[in-house]
């Protein structure tokens, strides 16, 4: 098999999985675009943000990789054959960083854990002791595909009452989540607390998380944003913030990143910033699962 | 049945949980100490730290019950009637609760979370792109009981590999968890990269986390500390922290509580201080358990 990793794109893949192919997967042959002579014998491609023109010429394309967990831009791309099947990185691993992520921002807001950061730097001792329970904290989980399941798993594991929020009925249902689908996504956003979005980027969730949207979650509800930039109407969340409505956001994924410097999202005393590091495939995880889907190809 | 309340010893329990016991447990006759006219009628006490003559003419005691998990002020009663049984708080709530707070603490140090806080203050967009896998953070939950389990097991949920060292091996042994007991603590030491203690307080852990004890973690290793004050020798933990051997601590519990104002503690930058809020028994969980244990006595 002989395979293209792209180096444009803004995502450097070449010198980060090169050495990793030829240790992990010697059997495939990997090559940047610009060294490959005919096209036509490329059999997949490993890319993240394609040039326009990347896939043209290759008309014996088997699969195309992409190597993080969307794929937005090439589905974007406009030399992609459509008959290709695309493939994200689905490995387990990444789904266990995103479960990770998601109860440390679950229980920075449930515990109060900034608080206690803000009152370390002042030397001051004070307690919250009621409320504590995970019992009393409901968390809802938006999107429920691979990654979804492993934050609800996480969660219950914690104790957290989770429900599940995906455009169609998961299949199979995860034993102790309660499943909202199609047009249950009002009463999911009322019975949820915490909600942890990990919506994929498509036509229908850009924007989708604005003014209107969370205002249907209860009073003192807070946000943990995992999902894509685009998503959150940022102006929206902070007026909901401001109003008190919302108890506070993290927000990992941004409509520009990096974040502008002089965005209001920085100083936001309710907001707890990352640079968008929820996740990021570890290159041998990626590649042995890119083995495994050749392979049965 | 009746019980006594203490409202001595720095905890006020009676004003807590005097409503909880009446609503909850109404078969229960709850009273003060000082309103008890004849101590040989008293069933049941629930205290944390009991005053030195509360046990005394209690000829018909059944069952002390420690409003904590811990029992040690208990235990060093002197009037305590050394037949009686003494339950600790039980509740698997509580458990989760401390599951939660460990994760959240594990998360800290793994994913490098004071830095992005340090450098939200700052409006800087640095990030951590390898190293993310939990598959590479070993942990090591010291103490193995009804806690040390709840943890070990929220924390495997989130991908991490986790060990257990207690006294004796615990009974059932968790399928997943790699067991250490009696000489084994240094063999568990050195494969622990994040280490979670929940040990009790006796005469065998106090001072236990000393210089030698953390020397033999690894290089880099940090330090979860949700026991009991008193177990971690503060100033070896912070010479091992300026040493560079350790990478940072998380401390919920403290020789002295408060912790003073000008402890140096305080203001470590690799250290992360909560007030003792690692679990706090939710009152109704609380008094549900002793009612269970009361009605199987």
């Amino acid at each position: 098999m002989r395979g293209v990793i792209t180096t444009t794109g803004g995502v450097d893949l070449w010198p980060h999985f090169n050495g990793v192919f030829a240790e992990d997967a010697p059997e495939l042959t990997v090559m940047q675009r610009e060294d490959v002579s005919d096209p036509a014998q490329v059999d997949f491609v490993f890319t993240f943000i394609p040039p326009d023109d990347l896939f043209e010429g290759m008309t014996g394309l088997k699969a195309i990789f992409s190597a993080g967990a969307g794929t937005d831009a090439i589905m974007a791309c406009p030399s992609r054959p459509a008959h290709v099947p695309v493939y994200r990185v689905e490995d387990a691993d990444q789904a266990l960083q995103m479960a990770g992520f998601a109860a440390f921002h679950v229980l920075w807001h449930h515990r109060d854990m900034g608080r206690y950061v803000a009152q370390q730097a002042r030397g001051e001792w004070q307690r919250t002791v009621t409320g504590l329970s995970p019992s009393y904290r409901r968390v809802g989980v938006l999107g429920f595909g691979h990654m979804g399941r492993a934050i609800a798993k996480g969660l219950m594991g914690l104790g957290y009452p989770v429900a599940g929020y995906s455009r169609r009925a998961p299949d199979p249902a995860e034993p102790g989540v309660e499943h909202f689908h199609g047009d249950g996504l009002d009463v999911f956003l009322a019975r949820t607390d915490i909600l942890v979005n990990v919506l994929p980027l498509t036509g229908a969730t850009r924007g989708l998380i604005n003014a209107g949207f969370l205002s249907k979650l209860p009073q003192g509800a807070a946000l943990v944003q995992m999902g894509r930039g685009g998503q959150v109407v940022e102006g929206d969340l902070i007026a909901q913030l401001d109003s008190g409505h919302l108890s506070g956001a993290s927000m990992d994924v941004f409509e520009t990143e990096p974040l502008p410097q002089d965005h209001p999202l920085w100083s936001h005393p309710k907001v707890l910033i990352t640079p968008h590091v929820a996740s990021i495939p570890e290159r041998r995880f990626v590649v042995r699962a890119i083995r495994e889907r050749l392979s049965s190809l």
